[in-house]
């Protein structure tokens, strides 16, 4: 685990947009600002940046977490909370663009290999964007 | 708002505690403990305690917000995603105990009261309990 939170955040945030670009993905937005009626998500100075992108007429937008907080556990509470409410102002704003959450294989392997990750998963219906942080690469899209 | 974030949240729980006592509750647990599947929430080091309480035979448990960080919008985040987790937990664990998100009367007049928050709310049908944490009261339960 690297030992600076905010630098691993950029390195994430570089490796996912490298990773997307290699993938033939235009990013387009770089942060994607949300906004849904009266709640500006650009004011979320604790969440990691929103990436949004195009390939072939398809539109998304990737919520990058590292998962490299003090707890998993609290991590991934706010990455299914964040991941619902930017999902819902979507709806509303731009319908047609899809969400994922982007994490490392590392964390895809781990914590999200648990069954009460993968139920909550299943449960809320999250779209997937494991990557190799360290080759940049896109491993799996799991929806 | 306090400057301590810590202390407020202890003030803010122990005003849960003292205003479901006046309302005839019994805490039956302090701090509520969950486990699901393979995932322990009392390692959950971020999070506000949850409250575990019995009146005449219905049972509740209380996660409680201070929404006192640098960005609401982040807490809000948080605390759905963590009410999100807990519901789940509980619908295996102990499905007759009904969980709710115990706000105080400010935040619910001012950052629940905003559209989007309870489009929100709605969608995912959280249950609130709106305290004043001065008078330690029960302000209203909302469902």
């Amino acid at each position: 685990m690297l030992g600076d939170v905010v630098a691993a955040k950029d390195i994430f945030h570089g490796a996912v947009r490298t990773a997307l670009e290699k993938d033939g993905w235009l990013v387009t937005h770089d942060p994607l600002y949300l906004k849904s009626d009266d709640v500006e998500f650009y004011i979320d100075l604790g969440a990691e940046r929103i990436l949004g992108a195009e390939k072939d007429g398809q539109k998304i937008a990737v919520e990058i977490k590292s998962f490299l907080g003090a707890s998993e556990v609290t991590d991934f509470h706010l990455a299914l909370g964040q991941m619902l409410n930017y999902r819902f102002a979507l709806t509303q704003e731009d319908p047609t663009r899809v969400l994922y959450l982007a994490i490392s294989q590392d964390t895809y392997e781990a914590f999200f290999a648990r069954q009460f990750t993968q139920k909550v998963i299943a449960e809320y219906r999250v779209n997937l964007l494991i990557f190799n942080p360290l080759i940049e690469e896109i491993v799996l899209w799991k929806e």
